[in-house]
């Protein structure tokens, strides 16, 4: 039996569209270089730190001529961090418009994510390579890793592993840290003559790496889609079945722009913004009183049903838990043979209740058992609290329900409260790439050559004008430097590319913010189905609705 | 905001396919009828049950004349139990097929199930109510519910109600026991001359409404596709990340063709089929070994990841563990106040293991903890043990982790074992149907009416053919009384229509085993991707590969 799909044999034969600056013959391309530029903070700081690559100008493409084909390109690729639908696409980019250029040029990929330039673990993609992996979601085609490219160690070794390949140009396909650890390799490479480019590539599906000029990353697009579809069919299922509430936990610890991107595609009942519990110093308490309260509006209505988006993240913005969390974790520190020593988790409890702040024993005594035991016993190889491991949406529903219980004692609530609980998360990270998603990363890679072809480094490519057709996209690339502040980490200030949280005063959230008093109650469920590669353009190509908002 | 998504604008307009014998003019139908049937067993029992109604001939449209316009023809439709994908476009081909041989007729659809005609809440459906529901997944138009249409009291209830209606129709969408409660009605109806016909649609994502005559029911194709594009999605990460072993239950507690499609479609590590595990009268220990085997060989190979399959009936399936849980349901029947009377879980632990017979004692001992907890806490009104909601693939993934570790300490396996947990159900009943499904229902209500505009009572409505194209599709009814046997239901010898099960002699369950075991080493992973509306035919119209099997 084969192992190719008919959609997947389909979607070989899909060509990505360019914007029309990168269509035709690639050596009629040239960069547009404008004024030089500033980091958006801390500029003294930042300038220190990136003597060689700082205040670069932003460059976009326009008709000319270069020098391309007279140069031997020799780049590689490295996939780093989570997997994001559109990767196998970005290096699809690199390597049509690389051979294009010249076809004597190479394209490598690094193994493994950045474990492979370190240790010089790599393959050199050819045609048959590279038409596997062509429109297909997934980083299988070399692989991905965690590894942070960042001690001088690392950069050397990239440096001889580089070398002994004849690889002058390296992209790398990452987040803001795998970005930020870019700009400094670049900046080493530069500062000791290496004569190898460094470009990046914007990658996550949480959507938090975004600013000024990178309008998306790419897989936020699929993967939001992907989760709307399922959001959508168990709408349809609660209000079909009406006996239901589903509480639908998002991945993405950082931010919520994943969760607010399926609101607007699902109009849901509930959708918590990790974002503005924080801005409203909100307390768990009144997180469970806000949900208990739709709960109770619905039921009056003889609606005992309804969907609830969760974002994995929520707790931590939850001030007084992310300050328990925090004491816990100091306490186990320090006392750790202390608590190790102790018979049972009801002792452990009894300790912590006994050590905890004044502020935090309330919180803590707060929670469900579960999540109380949870706390103690899961934690990571520092002692750590292990915070993706706490199923918050369960605790949602086992405080809300505790909540409804009262009300319905004091005579406030008389519905059924019976519930679901869903967590989404690697549904979506390797969809086959939406057309958007697609022609998106085609456009980054085929951007991406041109940069480190032009000899640019420190660049991350970029494509712009995102709300329109393909054709009329903008590309060129966007200095690192430019994107960055200094952010305490680890106890160090280190220059870091902003991560971009949902903004309350931002088109998304206020359009959300708009509406959702009336789907809290109303049943304004919207149903997106799957994505869909061929038909209508309507269906088929549209961006996401926080793209659309913020353009708009 | 409107709440109607580009893609449920774009199916509005989807014309279902028929086949070529209810193309054209609808008055130029007639059924050709075949000789007396009989019951696939126990045929007198039956035929004394059914006397009115038994032995009926199989019909089949040919071209003909009929008299449909000169008739007033008002039918009744109920959709029963669970959803699934195409239950509107079944009312569509009823409403469409009503309206076009005589626009006098009038469709009603009785609301939230049976109850609707029981109790007289019903809603006349028009133009603007149907449109509003063509090709979308769902029960949302008129609502469902599980109420069993059985007494005499009811029927008499539905008599009422049609009469004072002027419906002298009646079709139920439903699965086996909603068919076979249909068939008791027809028969009740000719009993008692109320001049009310009954005909049935053969629905259930589970597809274990199935026979001789029944190839698929319909949402079966959605649901497994939508399935398989999950199922998928996580393989590819899988294969990406190559961190996780995912374990994912599918939703289906009485047959395992969910998993067995889904299996055929994905080509996963692991695929239990419940049937297979009651047949070889598997332990719950050799369950977990064979499982834990395929780890053990895989990590061999350096793969410390994959994906099984498990179907959410599974424990029920396995001898010892459905015994085990018959006897704690008449445990905790007979001594419920004894039971009830102890101090905490280890006190009920310990009473337990005292009373259960020593077949059992050893299968509760080598439960998880959690699952032990649960066989004792979570139980229905009756008292009996809630098998849904036992979290097999948690307990299968812990059982397995306990085992590996074994293997480890005897230097037999030396691998990682991280895991994630699924359960997809909900996910999947209410998606937006496919082509296929959107034809075989549009096609299965079109010909329900032609067999009640005929006369005809006590049968289901009938597409067969359906590894053809939709105009190769051969269209009819079969008698009910013929897909019976009698068996025990509760204390009591009954007519049902037989459940299928998966046959391990069957073609797709063979076609799994040639394959399994190159599965279960190598990764083979088949990525589905989203189900597909539009676009090439072999990515849009293809049944599944079950029927294709089983009709090749």
């Amino acid at each position: 039996m084969s192992n190719i799909s008919a959609l997947q044999k389909a979607r070989y034969s899909y060509q990505p569209k360019l914007p029309t600056a990168l269509r035709g013959d690639i050596t009629k391309i040239t960069c547009s270089m404008g004024a030089p530029t500033e980091s958006i903070a801390d500029q003294a700081e930042v300038k220190a730190l990136f003597e060689n690559t700082y205040g670069a100008p932003i460059a976009r493409f326009t008709e000319g001529s270069n020098d391309f084909a007279s140069k031997t390109i020799n780049a590689g690729v490295i996939l780093s961090g989570g997997q994001a639908p559109g990767g196998h696409n970005v290096i699809a980019g690199i390597y049509d418009a690389l051979k294009k250029a010249n076809s004597s040029n190479k394209l490598f990929g690094f193994l493994r994510g950045p474990d492979g330039i370190i240790n010089g673990d790599l393959v050199e993609i050819d045609d048959k390579f590279m038409n596997e992996y062509r429109n297909t979601g997934g980083f299988d085609m070399i692989g991905s890793g965690r590894t942070k490219l960042e001690t001088e160690e690392h950069f050397e070794k990239s440096r001889k592993v580089c070398e002994a390949n004849g690889i002058n140009s390296v992209i790398i396909i990452g987040g803001d840290d795998s970005n930020t650890n870019g700009a400094v390799l670049a900046e080493y490479f530069k500062k000791t003559n290496a004569g190898i480019t460094v470009v990046g590539a914007p990658k996550t599906i949480d959507g938090d790496l975004k600013n000024e000029y990178i309008e998306t990353s790419f897989g936020f697009d699929t993967a939001t889609k992907t989760y709307s579809e399922l959001i959508g069919n168990i709408e349809k299922d609660a209000n079909s079945a009406k006996k239901y509430w589903h509480f639908i936990k998002l991945m993405g610890r950082s931010a919520s722009h994943i969760g607010l991107e399926c609101a607007l595609q699902t109009q849901p009942n509930i959708c918590i913004i990790s974002e503005e519990v924080e801005k409203k110093q909100m307390t768990l308490a009144q997180v469970v009183e806000d949900v208990t309260q739709v709960i109770v509006k619905r039921a009056a209505r003889g609606d005992n049903f309804g969907v609830a988006l969760i974002p994995e993240g929520l707790i931590e913005f939850i001030p007084e838990v992310g300050k328990l969390i925090a004491e816990i974790n100091d306490l186990l520190a320090h006392d750790a043979d202390e608590f190790a020593a102790l018979e049972d988790g009801e002792a452990q409890k009894t300790w912590l209740a006994g050590k905890l702040s004044a502020e935090a024993a309330p919180v803590f005594t707060s929670l469900p058992a579960g999540i109380q035991a949870q706390l103690l016993m899961d934690r990571d190889p520092h002692g750590n609290v292990q915070v993706s491991l706490i199923e918050t949406e369960k605790m949602i529903i086992e405080m809300v329900g505790k909540r409804l219980k009262e009300l319905k004692a004091e005579g406030k609530y008389n519905g059924k409260f019976s519930t679901q609980a869903h967590f989404f998360g690697y549904e979506g990270r390797c969809a086959f790439p939406s057309n958007f998603d697609a022609d998106y990363c085609y456009s980054l890679g085929y951007s991406a050559f041109i940069l480190l072809a032009q000899g640019l480094t420190g660049y991350i490519s970029n494509v712009a004008e995102l709300h329109k057709p393909a054709d009329q996209w903008v590309a060129g690339g966007v200095p690192l430097t430019m994107m960055m502040n200094m952010e305490q980490r680890h106890g160090h200030m280190k220059p870091v590319i902003k991560k971009a949280l949902v903004e309350l005063d931002g088109a998304p959230f206020k359009l959300f913010a708009s509406q959702r008093d009336k789907w809290a109650v109303e049943t304004a469920y919207t149903f997106p189905g799957a994505i869909q590669y061929y038909g209508p353009t309507e269906v088929c190509d549209q961006p996401t609705k926080t793209l659309l908002a913020e353009k708009a």
